[in-house]
């Protein structure tokens, strides 16, 4: 094959995306015999009405999916008490996070993120050429709502704010968000993904200030993450520009299925979300017993620091060793900690002796 | 809510998309009464092994489906016989479509697409603000090679070339595609969604020339359109780029599985493919003597020119009231024009009779 052409050919195209340093590696899903707690899931299988749906729409599986989601916005809506056309909905909340930065940001522009946040932004505002601004959080995770108004963050296109965050499960209390929502003329993008194991969430504002977008997913708290379905809430105005980028038939008849299930069962999962904050409360004091320093978490994981001595590093591989599975991150002020998410007591038991024995023959 | 406040968010946000004239509109799925032979669909159930591989995909819901999709990306480079960087696996070849447009077209780039094609293409060209060049067929609906080397698409970013086409069901010899792809250093995007009702492929090409990205889709030949499963094959270059810019977990674990067990059994269609192409004979056979005149098709479905006295439009509604579904286009020369799509005997035997039940009563 010519070489000369290949230049030739890629010299003709624009190049429209900045490349990344490395296309996503060859990372097969570990076999059912590890104990996965990396990544936030939620290990319980559906619920069987919401089975019987999914099944359902397989003997559908020749027809396109409805265009525009329809069905599914207008059930969403309902469920969410808003109107269908301050909904749009995504083959999982990550869709609906790429749109905005496609949407609304241009080459030079500059977003903000609060950090530590979720670092799939910091590739996403890459990929647009945009400069990405971390802003950290005050004393105890508070808002530093007089410097997003007035720091670098005042000019960017959008400040992206996770509640509860990821990776620390901090909380931010909805009073607070709605103060800066209400100050300031930017986009605030409100990261709902863990809010269903929180106390009180923000989506009622998108009533009141037409400059909040609310994104949820049923990834975490109705562990379907494998199904990808996802929401962001806003003003028309806002939803109607990305849905005007969006492609069509996003989700397949799948999702949909799920989708409009979950919203029609989200009962069914009461116990599911007691038993996630209880899980998590229990391994918070186990945690700090064996020496760990456990921030309080308002989702479905904690982030621990490690006893003195190693670093996170140290704590995932020696839990790999044992078949378990946890994050670690490179962020300033994180390096030594580990990320757990909280998945059944069978699996938080295994977590729990391995890191004892670990601990123990340190 | 301040529609001050409004504008203000709004004018602060990079405009990057055009916007369309009218987003999707409400447009509820028929029942299951209907005829529907407006979208090319394949309307046959999932064959039982691929229907059980789904299931079990159901079963592992919760986890997030695995990264680059690269199981089923290697799956397709071994059944179609190239190496997994020259394979990106789609949510439908509608989102691979999608991120053509948008790694390769800055606004005011030039595109052109041979005509009468897949309208789609115009609503991507219209979202980057690219200007779209339709380039007629020949006569019998030959390649244009020296009007595509030296016309006004010489300087396009890449020609869009549907093989079979849609929605004429024409289809170019291989050789003629080859010689317009070896001549041009231009990227020539190849469609091939119906390129399995037809007598051969370009697929091999991409072996050759750096400058052909082939496009496959599932929805038609393997009745999957609910599931959405598309693929580009091209120089890994070309696939990194679009890889790049993909959406991370762009494919559910359904989509997946499906892919991955049609791909694995191929074999279990051919009597779905042999029933296609006998009702397409039989079909065009009927609607000819019955006044219509039908271009030869090699894909799953027919283009028939209506008998004299009424418009294309007018059949449609004509059916549309006997609850059968077609197709109808806009484009200049197809206005007396119906697409059909093959369905199943039962649908094409509905078709038929509410066609001659019309016909007769003109």
């Amino acid at each position: 094959m010519s070489d000369a052409k290949l230049q030739s050919v890629l010299s003709s195209l624009s190049q429209m995306a900045r490349q990344s340093d490395a296309l996503p590696s060859d990372r097969p899903a570990p076999d059912a015999s590890w104990v996965k707690l990396n990544t936030n899931e939620n290990p319980f299988p559906l619920p069987t009405m919401i089975m019987k749906s999914a099944i359902a729409a397989l003997e559908r599986q020749y027809l396109y999916p409805e265009e525009d989601n329809i069905s599914l916005r207008e059930a969403a809506a309902n469920a969410y008490g808003v109107s269908i056309d301050q909904v749009i909905a995504g083959n999982g909340s990550s869709e609906l996070l790429g749109l905005v930065y496609r949407a609304f940001l241009a080459a030079g522009d500059r977003v903000a993120m609060m950090s530590p946040g979720f670092s799939f932004n910091r590739k996403l505002a890459m990929l647009q050429g945009a400069q990405f601004l971390e802003i950290e959080f005050g004393e105890d995770h508070s808002l530093p709502i007089e410097q997003l108004l007035l720091g670098p963050a005042k000019d960017a296109k959008f400040i992206l704010l996770a509640n509860p965050n990821n990776p620390t499960g901090a909380f931010v209390p909805v009073a607070d968000i709605e103060r800066l929502v209400a100050k300031s003329d930017r986009l605030i993008v409100l990261d709902e993904a863990y809010v269903d194991f929180a106390p009180e969430n923000g989506l009622h504002l998108i009533n009141r200030y037409p400059n909040l977008l609310v994104l949820r997913t049923f990834s975490k708290s109705y562990a379907v993450a494998g199904i990808r379905v996802g929401f962001g809430f806003g003003h028309p105005e806002i939803i109607g520009r990305l849905r005007n980028i969006q492609n069509v038939f996003n989700m397949n008849v799948i999702g949909h299925a799920v989708g409009m299930s979950v919203l029609a069962h989200r009962a069914a999962y009461a116990d599911n979300h007691r038993h996630i904050r209880h899980q998590r409360q229990r391994v918070r004091l186990a945690l700090s017993q064996l020496g760990f320093s456990v921030m309080p978490s308002h989702a479905n994981f904690l982030l621990a620091r490690v006893p003195t001595g190693q670093d996170g590093s140290w704590w995932q591989s020696a839990l790999a060793r044992q078949k378990i599975l946890v994050a670690v991150f490179a962020d300033k002020g994180l390096e030594n900690c580990i990320r757990v998410s909280i998945g059944t007591k069978e699996q938080m038991d295994a977590f729990l002796s391995a890191t004892k024995d670990i601990n123990a023959n340190i």
